[in-house]
């Protein structure tokens, strides 16, 4: 009777395994009880849940988007006990498997967190608002090993030819992977309003497409700056390639160490790694380096209100990052007078480029599996789903910030220059 | 021979009347001594100062732009001690006055004080990070009937046809006012993305222009609040006799006052006077107002860094306003969870619309000058001229901030049907 009782409590639930002994039982009870407390925590994701021994908890209304099964009670209890790094641990090791499509599981679980948060579920959840660490120069190169440096090869499986790994513009949702990461490195550099003959300086270049496309295409003398060597090796030697050695310097560096004179500042995809704490002193590089007419772009993931990344990404991808909010980003601009002339938010061209690494990166997962092993290989496919997720439900946003010197004349007149075809 | 050496110390000078007397010529020198340590403070702006007898002070390189006249002692003594107030009241009362370009005069001030910040001379200057008072909703009541209440008549004489007191959008520089005027006014219908039927809530409608160009030419119902009751009068005056009162309902009342469920929150020109202290609330109304797939847009006058508002503009022209910097209005939509998705600056149209406003205005000062008295007429002329320098320098910009709620996945997908011909 007992028994019974606590499944009542427990809402309605899917098949009915495990009900042979009555002590198990009650453990299980006590299990479904448990889950059930962390799936209203969770805000009520549409998702059935399935224990090792086939017992399911479903959504209390509306069908399920996916089924996650959890392996073993241990895992259960880990899960229970810090959900914000344990699923994706027990995803990485296979200890939970997800049924169904990953990315918008995971979006369900983002929205379904959100509704929670505004009904007041806090107090369970980890504290976000937690300070980030400060990251030292040490510290950013040791955190930028960790993610850029595990191998140019791998990184070859899933990215497009040209080696960009941030987000794509697509002006046409159609178009290629390829297409769209040219459309963002043009839509960057014309934002900028690049004159041939200038000085423009980049800030994490990655593999060094943006500082070639711009060399290239818009004539200008390109100073990159990275501390990744894995890129830089990679980079110098495209630059050698296509011939633009001359005009294209690739220099091992943190952005702090940038030096000299340049009519353009631009950085896509470095600011999360730098920490708002750094952020006066990233403003303050920036005044030093651009001339009185200098322009600059930074384009960053970030997020609606300032928060902590999730711990498992922090512990597993990206150690010491943090997407700043845009309140959070005015820390760079306002105390040295920089001018905000434009944000554009393009959250959904996020999801869509991840969208397209993801399918490439499925396609290439034996591989992976043979270059790693299976745990790092689901913990890529999960940090590319999460991803997607985090983008389409708007935890996470990417904006592009462009920015002019307080009171220069020539700020554009509007922006119906990046739209005329 | 000590006269002569403060006229060194004072560096190069103008003409030399009134070095009859040896004792007024000591008065004199202490006088140049000030007047050159206040230009000093200022940054040194490219103007000559000319006093009541005849002696100038001329910029210490360079051409200057005007000639500032103080025409007596006590004026000179007054502006030195207080110069951010006294320039206002000593030009408002004839004491001072421009020879040259006032609007050019001021912005070559507004640049100069710049340059003396960023090298460091700050001390002179009044303390512009105090915090601005709370505008409860019966000072809100008493800021916005100084300013909007002086009479529809006055407006009438300088705004364009549709009474349009915000910044036009000049798609083309040379187009007319009374364009721009509804080229703004759908340049903000647009990016809010209208669709006939919806409900639109605007807060702080002005004499109505938006709501009736809104109802007029994208089919939404617009229920619009102003706490102007002249305003107010006009607006629905207009709305009967364009026959939009089914459509349009203009109501008496604060942002904080507003009821109901709209597809769409806007406000064009009203965050200048609610003040920083009130944002939270300011976004809790949005919140509680719109509805899951809502959006809007907040048009403001704002600044590239928190400040205060000009002493003199608080004092004589607009009592509680408060021009934001982006930072400090992300503090409206960061605890709400709405998300930023666009935000333009167009502080070089606010300059361009306040030009054609002060072009206007000097064709009607006899009229002015009628209705009112000569105190008036030269303080709106200061007001409009200080602004085009205050847009042109910098010193304050214009943005538009775009808004949906977090995860929206309506969001636009790029923001090229702006700019479709």
């Amino acid at each position: 009777m007992k028994r019974e009782k606590a499944e009542l409590l427990d809402g309605p639930a899917g098949g009915g395994g495990g009900e042979g002994e009555s002590v198990n039982s009650k453990v299980l009870g006590l299990e479904r009880r448990v889950l059930r407390r962390m799936l209203t925590a969770l805000g009520e994701p549409p998702l059935t849940v399935v224990l090792w021994d086939g017992q399911q908890i479903a959504p209390s209304d509306g069908a399920p988007v996916a089924r996650v099964h959890i392996r073993d009670r241990a895992m259960l209890y880990r899960l229970v006990s810090n959900p914000d790094v344990e699923f994706g641990e027990g995803y990485s090791t296979g200890r939970i498997e997800v049924e169904g499509d990953l990315a918008e599981c995971l979006e369900q679980v983002y929205r379904a967190l959100r509704r929670g948060r505004r009904g007041g579920i806090k107090s369970w959840l980890p504290d976000r608002m937690a300070q980030p660490r400060r990251n030292t120069l040490s510290r950013a190169r040791d955190n930028i090993h960790h993610h850029y440096d595990i191998g140019n090869d791998f990184y070859r499986l899933w990215l497009d030819g040209q080696m960009v790994y941030t987000c794509a513009y697509f002006p046409n949702p159609e178009m290629s992977l390829e297409e769209a990461q040219t459309a963002k490195l043009d839509h960057v550099s014309r934002k900028l309003r690049l004159q041939p003959g200038e000085r423009v300086v980049e800030a994490g270049c990655g593999w060094g497409a943006l500082a070639l496309h711009m060399a290239r295409h818009y004539g200008v003398r390109v100073t990159a700056y990275n501390i990744s060597r894995e890129q830089l090796a990679y980079a110098r030697e495209r630059a050698r390639a296509e011939g633009l050695e001359d005009r294209v310097e690739f220099v091992e560096g943190d952005y702090r160490e940038i030096s000299g004179q340049y009519d353009a500042f631009v950085s896509v995809g470095m600011l999360e790694h730098v920490g708002p704490a750094c952020y006066e002193q990233l403003g303050a590089v920036i005044d030093r380096c651009l001339t009185p007419d200098g322009r600059g772009l930074i384009h960053t993931i970030g997020r609606d209100r300032p928060g902590m990344m999730s711990p498992w990404i922090e512990k597993r991808i990206f150690p010491g990052a943090h997407p700043p909010s845009l309140g959070e980003m005015m820390g760079i601009f306002e105390p040295v007078g920089l001018s905000v002339t434009d944000v554009e938010n393009l959250r959904l061209h996020y999801a869509l480029t991840l969208e397209h690494w993801l399918e490439r990166y499925r396609a290439a997962e034996e591989r992976v599996r043979k270059m790693f092993d299976e745990t790092f290989t689901r913990t890529w496919r999960l940090y590319l789903a999460g991803s997607i997720a985090a983008f389409n439900s708007g935890d996470l946003q990417l904006f592009q910030v462009c920015f002019y010197r307080t009171g220069d004349p020539n700020v554009p007149w509007s922006r119906d220059f990046l739209y005329r075809v």
